[in-house]
């Protein structure tokens, strides 16, 4: 594949660059069986690892439980929780660019259960507790690498996005519908990106083809 | 595939008889992009499916989300909630025989949100309500099929298995152990098979193996 990727003419663009991508979504356990999950396929943080790769970069995915196959030349670290996947996050020393296109489960169970909940009939009350927040780890790493973070909403697309890109401290933010047949599970999307004093709309596309316009947006950006 | 069937001489020892399979888990949503699920592939459902359309029956799946292939002559119904597998399974006019495989939530969401829940960094607290009971449903049919239900249990396999079958009114029930690499998610299963008189141990098998033991039990059962 890379001699393809060289005699295709790719662009090595971020040769020798660490780049990290989460991806999936995670699962936070109620009892040794039931689980709380959302609806993330991976795809596109699949995509973003593949496409770093392509481009020459240094990739770690950190992915939640996905059936989708590694991409070449990716290092793939599993997880399963959102707690799981903030500790891989953190163990990892060094790294120049952060994507974070997990949907990662801002709740988890507070008290999950050891074995198997017998149904009782009665009405249930499940008690969450906000799980920690991994791009804020990042932001406020001492070297701190350029962030991109992604929204996922079923409304208010551009506000949401733009005060979550502030309020983290996101360098790139990239904003897709969610619901009726849109958003996860699908192989294409559309985005809106938005970033410090700009904003570009991606068209309805193959995830991989977006994933090529984020890095190519992120060049932009930085002007290198 | 039939005549592959007739040539390999399998029994059609069902033939025409109508057989209704419940597979896979459910999901509950909590908004458009959260649910709660479980860990349930749904391969012994559709493999018991499968199997009894090799043995010649008229077989329904009513499958909750999956990727796994309609198994060949199956009628497959996709289904998401318990609500959704319970009117499925409701709405079939005549059944002889019933295998309740899915792994139904026990509770939903008593009030799932229309738009995607934003982080509050506060505690959460989610009230759930009890599912219809679908195993409930076709044991108080005027003209009650045979029942064969499952039971995933952590611990107390064969106590809290033996109770499930007599307070649900099945006639056979498969119980298996899950956690700890077992049961769930795997091609290969142990069961313990329970019945008014009986009992027989099945022991780590491919489950399409299992299913032919499963249909074989109740031949000896109903004694036809």
């Amino acid at each position: 594949a890379i001699v393809d990727d060289l005699l295709a003419n790719v662009r090595q663009d971020l040769a020798g660059r660490q780049v990290v991508v989460t991806a999936g979504g995670t699962r936070e356990p109620i009892d040794p069986v039931r689980f709380i999950a959302n609806r993330s396929s991976g795809r596109m943080g699949f995509a973003i690892a593949a496409e770093a790769a392509r481009r020459g970069a240094v990739v770690t995915l950190v992915a939640g439980p996905s059936a989708l196959p590694t991409p070449s030349g990716v290092k793939r670290v599993d997880v399963e929780t959102a707690a799981e996947m903030h500790a891989a996050v953190e163990s990892i020393e060094s790294m120049d660019l952060f994507v974070g296109a997990a949907a990662v489960a801002d709740y988890r169970v507070a008290a999950p259960a050891g074995q198997k909940l017998k149904k009782s009939g009665e009405t249930l009350s499940l008690e969450l507790v906000p799980n920690p927040d991994i791009i804020r780890g990042v932001v406020s790493r001492a070297d701190r690498p350029f962030v991109i973070g992604f929204a996922a909403e079923t409304d208010h697309l551009r506000e949401y996005a733009a005060a979550k890109r502030v309020a983290k401290g996101m360098d790139l933010i990239c904003a897709n519908e969610v619901g009726a047949g849109k958003g996860f599970d699908r192989p294409d999307n559309a985005l809106l990106l938005l970033w410090e004093g700009g904003e570009r709309e991606l068209a309805q596309a193959d995830k991989r083809h977006l994933a090529g316009e984020i890095f190519d947006t992120y060049h932009q950006i930085t002007q290198d």
